[in-house]
């Protein structure tokens, strides 16, 4: 499907629809952003929901395209899925000083950086807000009506706070092994001293539970756990998020999934739950 | 689970069973060989069934493994998964002159080569048709009574030739996009050539219409091809399988499978097509 403002750079029928990258041009980051756009076989005939995902450190458009066997039953349900990347790119990005996974190119943690040099293109949290939905919901044949909202790891993390900042627009927000509490983990601690700069109070508006302790609210949340996830005790702390939801009166889900660690395996194998779960909030 | 003579790479619960990588010394290729290993959740109880998956020019055992999604079907059917390797790997093993993705490295064709310096390492016949299955016998809880094997493109071809020269062994045979007759495509007339020498006859062995035409027979052949896979009339051709199959009394299942080009994601649409069919014939 040609789309005005988006150049496809590639689309592969599957499972009766069309999984489609594209690029663009972001005001936002000031780059060439990539994104990847699943159209089930019901987009051809009408608009449809959409389902976003949000992927985890030193992804980008393609893991959960290629690896998660999410088209399967998106195609079934007349649900779109939008993958977009986890940070700008380019030779003009700056990149974390020692290459580390965790900071700069692959790790924008759906922040606007406020500290230099970032704050010129990591602007994850507006491009992903603002800037894309408005792209794709006059691109695509998207019913932006009926969005909700999904993320692995550091994009599990970006699913919850864009969620809990937006709740008129997201009927739905479900997450893999979320970083439940960025304030509380070394992988949060060093994005957002980095980003954001050393004064935490402002650091409460990318913190799921902080925003959740501060009066944001939505119907329900639903997690999966892998027990065997070796970031599980020292980044993702679903407990702090059970207590938050708990204080809070938000209904979460979280399951405790034994035995699953934290690759697209433990994905591919709920992600049926998710698409399932999302469509009953969404009505599709 | 650790299984004798094999070392393993990585492990993953998926879909609850086990998704494995292991690595072991070969004879047949004088090298270490990786190969992907998924046990169903049924294998902790009983020996399951084997579908064997050959993959194409270029992979590795990981491509199948990360991108087709067989994992789920597998799990409910209780059919064990084994995605071997494409080509002997290492420093001692010659790679085409020009670094070609379509000879050498990548790309052993499942043959045995017969001709300097290839036939030192490049041995994938002997390797999938006898070594890796009597290791596999005897280290994982298979039932070795029901195999079956597909695969997609060159690995297409090495599914229906090591099946028709082995009706014995494998109760189904099965094929995403193969090529049909490497002696009549240019993919397979410089593969044989190189691997094999300049002999056609001897090139008879590896070409499924071949075997057909010299009297080789399996009862029944499943192949999925996409109309719009950009190899299909150079180098795929499943006419000459059909003419073949005919002239034989072959029973041929060819669904020829509209706006789907030669990527995983064909693979991952009909791969539970596959699985079904292969868990019919082989009673899983």
């Amino acid at each position: 499907m040609s789309a005005p403002g988006l150049t496809t750079v590639s689309e592969a029928k599957a499972f009766g629809g069309k999984q489609f990258v594209y690029t663009h041009r972001s005001e936002e980051t000031g780059t060439e952003m990539r994104f990847a756009a699943f159209l089930p076989p019901q987009a051809d005939k009408m608009d449809v929901p959409v389902l976003w995902y949000l992927s985890g450190l030193t992804c980008t458009e393609e893991n959960f395209t290629v690896k998660a066997g999410a088209q399967r039953v998106a195609a079934e349900l007349g649900v779109a899925l939008i993958a977009p990347d986890t940070s700008p790119r380019g030779d003009e990005v700056p990149d974390d000083p020692d290459g580390a996974y965790d900071f700069g190119l692959g790790a924008g943690f759906y922040v606007d950086a406020t500290e230099a040099p970032w704050s010129a293109h990591y602007r994850m949290r507006s491009y992903i807000e603002t800037e894309l939905p408005a792209l794709v919901g006059q691109a695509l044949p998207l019913d932006m009506e009926r969005q909700a909202i999904t993320g692995h790891s550091m994009g599990g993390h970006g699913a919850l706070t864009i969620a809990l900042r937006n709740p008129e627009r997201f009927k739905g927000v479900s997450a893999f092994a979320p970083i439940c509490a960025p304030m509380r983990c070394p992988w949060g601690d060093k994005a957002l001293t980095g980003y954001i700069g050393p004064n935490r109070a402002k650091w409460r508006e990318y913190d799921a539970c902080a925003l959740i302790e501060d009066g944001a609210r939505v119907p329900a949340i639903f997690v999966d756990q892998g027990l065997e996830d070796g970031f599980l005790e020292g980044q993702l702390k679903p407990e702090l998020l059970e207590a938050a939801c708990d204080a809070a009166g938000i209904r979460l889900s979280l399951r405790r999934q034994p035995g699953y660690d934290h690759s697209y395996y433990f994905i591919a194998t709920f992600i049926e739950d998710h698409l399932r779960w999302h469509a009953e909030r969404l009505g599709f």
